[in-house]
């Protein structure tokens, strides 16, 4: 279990850091060293603690204080059980973790380690977030700072401002490693999911692995997309096929790789986890009062209150922002048509160019209000004050999405739907398209980088000023990593994938390019986001996650758009239109009657499909029926003792 | 616990009856009662148990032989726990019975009972069920009636046609409370959920709440449909109104539904219980191998040859069977064209009625080819050889709803949507509406009723040439119930309710009396309904249930169609077609767009409102909560021990 820092002068290895501002008074740190140092019979987390001395080895005053934490191996095992961790046991099958049965599982190493070091860091999190208050009424120091039974202590110090981060160390030897196979050798899509998942967690490798299928399953899309480009099939008679091709990838997509992320969430042990119950978010406030459901004192927050804020002001704002991109749409269409005039109007060798300019500066807008708008959501959606994480993170993503796919696809079904210029609608796709990858990919891995560097360099300058005992080089990892930027899960990643699919799959038949500009995309986005994960950002807490969560919803809605606009755009397609030339509303009807059909179909399709195969059903219900028998037994023994000692 | 049928001469009062054939070994008899009668130590269910010896009091050689099974109260406590049953608390909470605490039950009566009889047969049939072959190779005096360790014994007789039926007693104090309650009293709709849910189990309580529910929200529906009929507003052009109502109705219908159903669920402790795992069911049949999920030695049966009957065989038969319906459809719409061309040569007085005769031979073909179908289903779904009973059912379920789905409104959609004729429309939904209810209420409850009344008769007159002492009265319940028909579950009367739904909301609007003739069917159905849960049927066994089940879903898909259907008819009536005269185009793209807009609104709806109250979800989460605290102090209270034990 060593972690690169490991250091003569630290009694113990870290796992994790604790900041703290820099002027928090002394007394209060003491009180939370001890306070995780404690045994768990007086409310301690046992953990192993340590503060950084500040006058002797950071650089000044102004820096935070730091407590570095790591465990002992057996309290490992014992917040293994705690937290429900599911590994795999020698004879393959993957079962609950339990200090009682921990010889039946399988060693990570040779060295008899059971856990990888995310999971270590995962315990040590699980332990210091269970730190409560007991009797104190308020963190020493800070009367002010109140605490009542029960309350978590670091969502405490969180809210109030005392506590900056808790953030586990990057282990730099498994991090090379990792990297190499990673990004280092030229492979595309492959992915090495399962040294992800061991050094990120399920959650990362889970978006990985998603990434990876989904490209795989572009790549037949773009052969054909490219087959047609190269014979010039582009004089839309053919592309009735295509839209046909669309209809069944989309949907085929989907059901298998819920089937493919159910194998992959059995084989990494978060299938059959049992779900932790949800704590109120740090950030959650109110009035103190008894929460119904575990009896405890806490914030509570009036749910009218809330469905308030939601109805008059969220859902007006997502509503004005949709009018304003409309508006922007709307401008784009008068510049586009101005400077067609204008090149038709004075032909030069630039006007070619020019014709795009519109667009590019269209998408790059759209770029921008994406962002302004995921921060608005971000405002919003904390106002309204959700209680759980997971409700927050549902509204947040509604938010998003409804105002990213409006400013995405807006202009294109206004281009498609109502000018039915499909000329155009071919070149606003590839300038969005193109414009959209190049503006994101800089934003999000290289301007990180960029400024990870020149952190980097400053702080490689202020330690050559040092004295040599003052330059541990688990110190200088601890200040790196402690500036590194925070990674804000993977909501951005998968948005950019689920726009991709609809630009991919609503409109691909008129530019059958779109799927190989999207797997080309796809692989950058595999280089740069390995790259990011490994150079940009702290490293992340382990997050189980045993699909994609809300995302299947988004990309199944989106799937069920693109069989609407593609049988539209069929109906559309010049020949249909000759064949139905003097009856456009038999046409009308039939494009009706067979959307129909194929929304019933691919209903029926996702129902009969089951969502997890056979074999890992036959899996999981084996443990489920082990457990039921396991629970019989032992309601059985104590319902007899009970009744004997009673005497029935 | 008093059963009716406590007798002097009996040991213990009996609740469930095994009747096995009347050639039975004896025995086999022998080993079966000491198999009940045995401690659960030596592999026996520790129920009591006697036979009724037939020599001496049953009437003749060719009669059954009866088992009379009963258990002690401390059985009844412990097999409480093992089925785990939910029960209210003092508290007004429901959690799953334990002994060690089952002084913070409520208590049923004064006397102490904490079960209902339901339950307490409902637990003895569980206790039957577990019954399981240990060395035994063979059934006693049956050498060809092999056994295998781990082989439900019941299941094995029951297969091999030794065991003819396992039925619980009636009581007929209980019953007649009741039936006074019930169908004694003139109290349209009200339907005393609690007391039925007492006496016949929760999923004959959740239909009879369902039928309630049902009614009591077609009133208004009726009740508009009236006043249109009264005001005489049929002229089509008031029906956009009733459409769009109809649209409201069906979605809002169904998911106030399943809030109820959760509140009733919670209430009756169905919706927290926990999953028993599922047994093969007793007509499953294969070469014995290893259970792959229990790796109990059982018959198994080849997944690819099952996937073949159904694809090749059930799958040709069901299209089939629509292909027939439909030519008799068509064999329909000639006789009504002969038939109005017929009296409209020759017009007399029996002519009007005539008109009528088609639809009332058609409804009355439908009728009997549903059960015609019903059958085959039943036949071809048990050939299919499902392992489990609930696969069983959906595959059941389908086949039968597909096939009566097109039966009853095929020859409506020809009607309304190829020949646009509306008056026909709403004459051959009347016909069917009415003729369907007559038919059916006939077969359905006056038909048993009648052969239930020749048969109480006929033991009558049997035991009144008995000698006295083989006349008492439990042997003449015994008997009687043993002749009873066993009441087949729920399905019929829930695809009663779905065909009803289906004429209610996909045309209504063209005959809006439609809602009407359902109220009045829905009282009628009630009466009939409790009438032969309480006079015409065995008892059933108390099946726990925490909805409606695939029902829920078979009226969703009917709610979407309605939807779609009442979109076009408004499309088609004569005022909006007026408005968009010259552009037949434009207005089917108007009525499509809504039509979309209107599905998404049902779907974010179904979404956004929750389907458990949060009242009840609270309580829910309490639960869990209070599970999940207690099995993490026990897990770490294990771990420890372990850790302890074994020096970390």
């Amino acid at each position: 279990m060593a972690i690169g820092i490991s250091d003569l002068s630290l009694p113990f290895t870290p796992m994790v850091v604790i900041e703290l501002v820099s002027n928090t008074k002394e007394e209060a740190i003491q009180w939370l060293v001890k306070k995780i140092r404690d045994k768990k019979e007086q409310g301690g987390a046992d953990l192993k603690v340590t503060a950084v001395s500040r006058g002797q080895e950071l650089l000044d005053k102004s820096s935070p204080n730091l407590l570095l934490v790591g465990a002992s191996k057996k309290r490992l095992l014992l917040g293994a059980e705690e937290t429900g961790l599911v590994k795999e046991c020698k004879d393959g099958s993957m079962r609950a973790f339990t200090c009682s049965n921990r010889g039946s599982f399988k060693m990570l190493t040779e060295d008899g380690c059971l856990f990888s070091i995310a999971e270590c860091q995962y315990i040590i999190k699980h332990a210091l977030d269970g730190l409560r208050a007991r009797q104190e009424a308020m963190v020493p120091g800070y009367p002010l700072i109140r605490l009542y039974p029960g309350k978590s202590v670091l969502q405490r110090l969180e809210a109030q401002g005392l506590l900056t981060q808790v953030f586990p160390l990057h282990n730099k030897d498994d991090l090379k490693k990792l990297a190499e196979f990673w990004y280092g050798k030229l492979k595309p899509t492959y992915q090495p999911l399962d040294d992800i998942r061991h050094y990120f967690g399920e959650e990362i490798a889970m978006y990985f692995a998603f990434l990876q299928y989904f490209t795989l399953a572009l790549f037949p899309k773009a052969l054909v997309g490219l087959l047609y480009y190269l014979c010039a099939w582009e004089d839309y008679d053919k592309y009735v096929i295509f839209a046909t091709l669309n209809l069944v990838w989309s949907t085929v997509f989907l059901e298998v790789w819920k089937r493919y992320s159910a194998t992959l969430a059995y084989k990494w042990g978060t299938i059959s986890r049992q779900q932790e119950f949800e704590e109120p978010r740090p950030a959650f406030h109110g009035v103190l009062g008894r929460n119904p459901v575990t009896g405890r004192t806490e914030p509570v927050y009036s749910n009218v209150q809330r469905s308030l804020k939601i109805y008059l002001v969220s859902m007006p704002f997502v509503v004005f922002s949709l009018y304003v991109s409309l508006c922007i749409m709307m401008v784009y269409f008068e510049m586009e048509f101005w400077m067609q005039s204008y090149s038709s109007r004075r032909p030069s060798p630039w006007s070619g160019l020019l014709l795009y300019m519109p667009g590019i500066v269209y998408a790059t807008i759209i770029e921008i209000m994406n962002r302004i708008n995921r921060f608005a959501a971000e405002v919003l959606t904390e106002w309204e004050n959700h209680v759980l994480e997971s409700t927050y993170q549902n509204h947040f993503i509604v938010k998003v999405l409804v105002f990213n796919f409006l400013n995405c696809f807006s202009s294109l079904f206004y281009i498609a739907f109502v000018m039915q210029d499909l000329k155009l609608l071919r070149q606003s796709l590839a300038t969005l398209l193109i414009t959209t990858q190049i503006v994101s990919q800089v934003i999000e891995a290289f301007l990180p980088y960029w400024l990870q560097t020149r952190n980097r360099q400053r702080i490689h300058k202020k330690r050559r000023d040092l004295p040599a005992y003052r330059r541990a080089p688990w110190l200088e990892q601890v200040e790196l990593e402690r500036s590194m930027l925070a990674y804000k899960g993977t909501f951005d990643d998968y948005q950019e994938l689920f726009l991709l699919f609809g630009y991919v799959s609503f409109f691909s038949c008129v530019f059958p390019l779109a799927a190989f500009f999207a797997v080309l995309n796809n692989v950058t986005e595999m280089y740069t986001d390995a790259f990011k994960m490994c150079k940009d950002f702290k490293r992340p807490f382990l997050e189980p996650a045993a699909n994609i969560g809300v995302w299947q919803l988004a990309f199944e809605t989106m799937s069920v758009v693109a069989l609407i606009t593609n049988c539209a755009l069929i109906g559309m397609s010049p020949p249909v239109r000759l064949a139905f030339r003097d009856a456009e509303a038999d046409l009308i009807l039939l494009v009706v009657a067979v959307e129909h059909a194929l929304l019933a179909l691919k209903f029926v399709l996702c129902l009969i499909i089951p969502d997890i195969p056979r074999e890992i059903q036959t899996k999981l219900a084996k443990m489920e029926f082990e457990k039921l028998q396991a629970l019989k037994q032992q309601r059985l023994q104590q319902a007899r003792e009970s009744l004997e000692l009673n005497g029935g």
